[in-house]
C-alpha cells in the first residue's frame, strides 16, 4: 500500500530526497562519514552552504540586494527577531500587522513586547474564513514595517498577491508557502519561513532580507537574534543545524530538477483543484475558507458530524492517507499538500473522499 | 579500512545509532513515514519526548527539582539565555565568569550586554594551558550566578570537580563533556550543552535547570529565549528540532545500554590515557594542556614544526583517522574523543602517532 502523508508540518519530504539521505547516510560526499558528523567549518560543509545560496538565488530568482540568512529555531523565533531587528528602521518604533489567523496573532503579540503595534486589518469577524480587505487600510507612513502571513495553515487561506506599500517594507511570514510559487521580490522587504513545510526538517528558518534593512537591531540584542550577526558570518557565527541545511540543499536541487517554482505552482494549483472539486461537488464536505481566498497548500474542510469526522480520519489512515486531522484550534479535516506531495497522493485522497461521501453521505 | 572520526563537533555518533537511523529512515516506529515527517504534536512524537525525559533522569541521575529543557540553537544561544533568565535572581544584575578559553570569553562578552559581569578567574596569563586557581577567588555574594565552562575544546583542559558556591547558583557550559561522566548535581544550578558533541546532531541544546531559578527573565524577553516558556510547554511552544530530539533519544538509550555514565567515564579515562601516554612517552609530541588539567574529551598536542603537522594531518587522514586538525585559534593537532569514539579508534590513533614519530622524529 502506498502511503501519503498530509501532515501540516513537520511534513513529508520528496521521496527521492529521503532515499538519497538514507543512501548516503554514513558516507556523505565520499567522505566515509555522515554529513551530520563533520565540522560546519570544513571546506566540504562550507561548499554545501555556498551551494545553498546559489540554489536559492537561482530557483527563487532572488535579487542581489537580498541577504540569505539561515537562522535557528523556526518561524516563532522570527516573530521576535523581526521586531527586534526592524522596529528601529523609523523613530516611532511602530509596526503594522495584518491578522489572518492563529500564527499572525502570535507574531503580533510577540512584537508588542518590543514596540507599538497596530492591527490594521483582521479577518476575525469572519472567523478567519476570508482574508481582510486591504483596500480600506489606514497605512501608517511612520510604520517601520508591515507584517503579513502569506498562507494560513489552520484556516486554509492564502494571499494571491502582496500589497504595494511603497517605501514601507513588507515583512512576510511565508512558512507554509515559501518556494511553492514564484515570488515578486519588488513587494518584499523580508520573507521568512520555518523549513519544516516546503523546505525540509524542523529547527531552521530561512530569512531573505533586503540588505538595506539590516543594522537597526534593538540594543542589547542577543547575538543569535541579530540579523547582522548572521549576515556577517554567513549564518555560521555558531554551529548551525547542519542536518537541516543539508536537507535544504537536496530539496532545492529537487525543486530545480523538477523545473523550478513555476512548475511547483502549476502542480500545487492542480493538486489543490483536485481536492476543492470534490468538496464543491458534494453536499457532504464543506470547505472552511471562502473560495476567493482558498489556499493551495492547506485544504481545510468539515464533515457533517464529529462522529463522521472521526470515522473519516480512522479509515483514511487505514487506507494510507495520513495526518488528515485539522488543527486543534479549528477542528475538521485538513490536507496539507506542500511541494513534495505528488499528484498521485491527492488523487488517492480525492477518490477516498468521494468513496467515503457516497458510503456515508 | 576502518574510519575513525575525531571531529570536535559536530562529531561522530555511535555506529549502532547511525545504523538504526538509516534502517528506520523511511519507516519510523512502524508508522510508514520518517520521524522527521510527523507532527511534533502527534502522540508518537510526544511519547518520544517523554521518553527522553525519563532517559535523562535515569541515566544522569537528575534530581526531580531540575527541569529538562530542549532549546533551540546550541550553546551560543545559551550564552544569551543564561544572563537574560538568571541575572534577575538578585537585584544588582551581577554575575561572575571564570575564563578558561575562547568559548568562556564569548559567553562572558555576551552576558556583558545584559548586566554587570565580573571576571573572577582567568587562565589567560598561561595562555589557557591550565585552569585558574579558584582558591583565591573573590566570590561576590551579590552575584546572581557564577558561570564556568566545564571543558575547553580548544586548549584541552577540563575541570575535575566543580566549586561549592553555597547559595550562589553555578551555571555550567558542559557542551563538550555533558554526560561523559557522572554529575554531582548538588553543585549545579544550571547545566547546559549544545548537542553536537556527546548528544547528537547540531541545532539543539539541553538545559538542565533547578526549578527555583526559573521565572526571573529580563523583560521584554523574546519568547524562545525564556526558560519558563520552555518549561511551561514541555519545550514545544513551537516546533522543536525533531530530528535532533530523535537522535538524542537513540543516544541516551545507547548510553544506558552501554552501562551508563560511570562506564562512559571509565572508557573516556582509558581512551584519553592511551593518547596521553604516547604524548608523554615521546619527545616528538608536546601536550598543550598542563597535566593536572588535561581533558578526557579533547586531547591537544603540537608537533615539532608546521611542516610536520601538515604531513601528520595528511597521512592520518589517508590512514582513516579523520579531522585531527586543531582549532584555528590554537593550531596543532587535536583528537576529540567523546562518548561515541570507541577504544579501537584511539588505539589506531596511538599506533599511528608512534609510527609517525618514529618515521619523522
Amino acid at each position: 500500500m502506498s502511503i501519503y502523508n498530509f501532515a501540516a508540518g513537520p511534513a513529508m519530504l520528496p521521496i527521492p530526497v529521503m532515499k538519497q539521505i538514507q543512501d548516503e547516510w554514513i558516507n556523505w560526499n565520499g567522505m566515509g562519514v555522515s554529513v551530520i558528523e563533520i565540522s560546519h567549518r570544513s571546506k566540504e560543509f562550507e561548499a554545501l552552504l555556498a551551494e545553498n545560496d546559489e540554489l536559492i538565488r537561482e530557483v527563487a530568482d532572488l535579487p542581489d540586494d537580498f541577504e540569505i540568512l539561515y537562522t535557528h529555531g523556526g518561524a516563532q523565533m522570527q516573530f521576535s527577531m523581526v521586531p527586534m531587528n526592524l522596529l528601529g528602521l523609523k523613530p516611532g518604533n511602530i509596526a503594522q500587522y495584518i491578522e489572518t489567523g492563529n500564527f499572525a496573532s502570535i507574531a503580533r503579540k510577540e512584537a508588542e513586547k518590543f514596540g507599538h503595534i497596530e492591527i490594521i486589518a483582521t479577518g476575525e469577524a469572519d472567523n478567519f474564513s476570508k482574508l481582510p480587505d486591504l483596500g480600506q487600510v489606514n497605512w501608517n507612513p511612520d510604520a517601520s514595517y508591515v507584517h503579513l502571513t502569506s498562507n494560513n495553515t489552520l484556516f486554509g487561506t492564502q494571499w494571491k498577491a502582496y500589497p504595494d506599500l511603497g517605501e514601507t517594507p513588507l515583512v512576510i511570514d511565508a512558512t507554509s508557502d515559501i518556494f511553492s510559487k514564484p515570488i515578486d521580490w519588488s513587494r518584499v522587504g523580508l520573507m521568512y519561513g520555518g523549513a519544516q513545510k516546503n523546505l525540509g526538517p524542523s529547527g531552521l528558518a530561512l530569512a531573505l532580507v533586503r540588505k538595506d534593512l539590516l543594522g537597526k537591531a534593538t540594543q542589547p540584542c542577543p547575538k543569535l537574534m541579530d540579523y547582522s550577526v548572521y549576515a556577517g558570518n554567513h549564518s555560521m557565527a555558531n554551529t548551525p543545524n547542519t542536518f537541516a541545511l543539508y536537507a535544504l540543499n537536496l530539496i532545492m536541487k529537487w525543486i530545480k530538477a523538477e523545473g523550478g517554482l513555476s512548475v511547483m505552482e502549476e502542480r500545487n494549483q492542480t493538486k489543490a483543484k483536485t481536492i476543492y472539486e470534490v468538496i464543491d461537488g458534494s453536499d457532504f464536505y464543506q470547505g472552511t475558507a471562502q473560495e476567493a481566498d482558498r489556499s493551495i497548500m492547506n485544504v481545510t474542510f468539515t464533515l457533517p458530524s464529529d462522529e463522521m469526522l472521526q470515522e473519516f480520519l480512522k479509515e483514511s489512515q487505514a487506507a494510507g492517507l495520513y495526518a488528515l486531522k485539522g488543527h486543534r484550534v479549528v477542528g475538521g479535516a485538513r490536507a496539507s499538500i506542500y511541494n513534495p506531495m505528488p499528484q498521485e497522493g491527492v488523487d488517492a485522497l480525492a477518490s477516498f473522499m468521494k468513496f467515503f461521501a457516497q458510503k456515508r453521505g
